[in-house]
């Protein structure tokens, strides 16, 4: 068996980490993850921050029982605040890898923030990116047809996590199940299902396993969806430049 | 003709007004806006931020010709950064109605918050406030049915600028025409005038005009939708505390 694909290797990530301010890095508490690993949202009864070094997480909002949604995926460099969450018991944030985030009480995150300009302005510009790619995700769940939303997900996790391998041609690990999919895009798993076929049929993309996605040709799959330009230049700034 | 209702009389700016920190106010440039006026996303190619003194906004993306999602409604208190719109002309800021909004520079907003620890903890928290509401109408949006939708919005509006009448009775007017609510909500526009007949037929609610909404019975109305807890618990936390 291959080594499992990473985007640590060669991705976006490792282009993130030069960029964690040090005082960040230094006062948070690293925190390692499993898949499906809930992240509490108060810490001793405090609100807490989460900044993501190297995972996918999830912050999934529950309205009533089979009511699930989820709101934003979150990838390294990006941060949560609890208080981006509404109050209450339906709102979590979950790790669906295996990974590593950075953890701290909101009073000191805030109080880092105070005396580092490198590290408020880290976090203005995550907060802004997050907003949005979720202000897409709505847009492409409130007006997209199916085959759209899945195209734009799939567009999502290639800009965000994919590994770019020969021309136009973009690997990923998939870090939803199709289930949790389905719930993201607010489409129904066998809907997702066919629609993941006819991709593989009109030969634009390839599953090596069911949880790999080999994007074969990015640009026809990204001309599938009218949320991708808006997607892949929404990214992260330090990712927009030409590679060293 | 009764002189029109406005929030500003006796509702949640009010109490808004008294808490936005001073530097913060004395250093926009005020904007009256008429309804329907485009709010520039940047001024003289710069980032710009909006701070709602009276005023209903909403955020709006395009993804393409007659695909078009309301994705935040901004409501007084609130702020809005460029950056929170993903880049690109399908991003815009409109207000539905007339009323003021402070404009800045980013860089000058930005500056006025590393000097001001009461301006930087406003800000935080109009962000995160309106991050909680945009999760919730997410939800919303992918995973409830149209009346709970409707009623999802118009608990929503309730929350943010109904005036109280007398007891469990809440007016306030619709800033969206019926197509606007209809793009907000991901609903059809007939669907929606037949469930708001429904609910009138019900005694939930009145409109003595179409712009006015009368609701009779809030609690019985909040009923109908699962998110109305979450929504009337992340309302201003300034609102949270009994009235003088």
């Amino acid at each position: 068996m291959a080594a499992p694909l990473s985007p640590v290797d060669a991705g976006p990530s490792a282009d993130w980490q030069a960029t964690l301010p040090a005082e960040l890095a230094e006062h948070g508490t690293l925190v390692h993850t499993r898949p499906g690993q809930a992240l509490p949202l108060t810490l001793g009864g405090e609100e807490t921050v989460f900044v993501v070094r190297m995972a996918t997480l999830l912050f999934r909002l529950t309205l009533a029982d089979n009511l699930r949604q989820g709101v934003t995926l979150l990838y390294p460099g990006d941060v949560f605040r609890s208080a981006f969450a509404p109050p209450g018991p339906g709102a979590n944030l979950v790790s669906l890898t295996a990974g590593e985030v950075l953890r701290y009480r909101y009073d000191a995150f805030s109080r880092l923030l105070d005396t580092n300009a490198g590290a408020r302005a880290y976090f203005d510009m995550a907060v802004a990116r997050q907003s949005a790619r979720q202000a897409i995700h709505l847009a492409a769940v409130g007006q997209l047809d199916s085959t759209q939303r899945l195209v734009t997900f799939l567009i999502e996790l290639a800009t965000q996590i994919g590994v770019p391998a020969s021309e136009g041609r973009v690997v990923f690990e998939l870090p939803l199940s199709r289930g949790e999919v389905a719930e993201y895009l607010g489409l129904n798993a066998d809907t997702l299902s066919r629609i993941m076929s006819r991709l593989r049929n009109e030969g634009l993309l390839s599953q090596p396993d069911r949880h790999t996605v080999f994007v074969k040709d990015l640009t026809a799959l990204a001309a599938l969806s009218p949320a991708s330009e808006s997607l892949m230049s929404a990214r992260r700034p330090n990712m927009s430049g030409p590679r060293p």
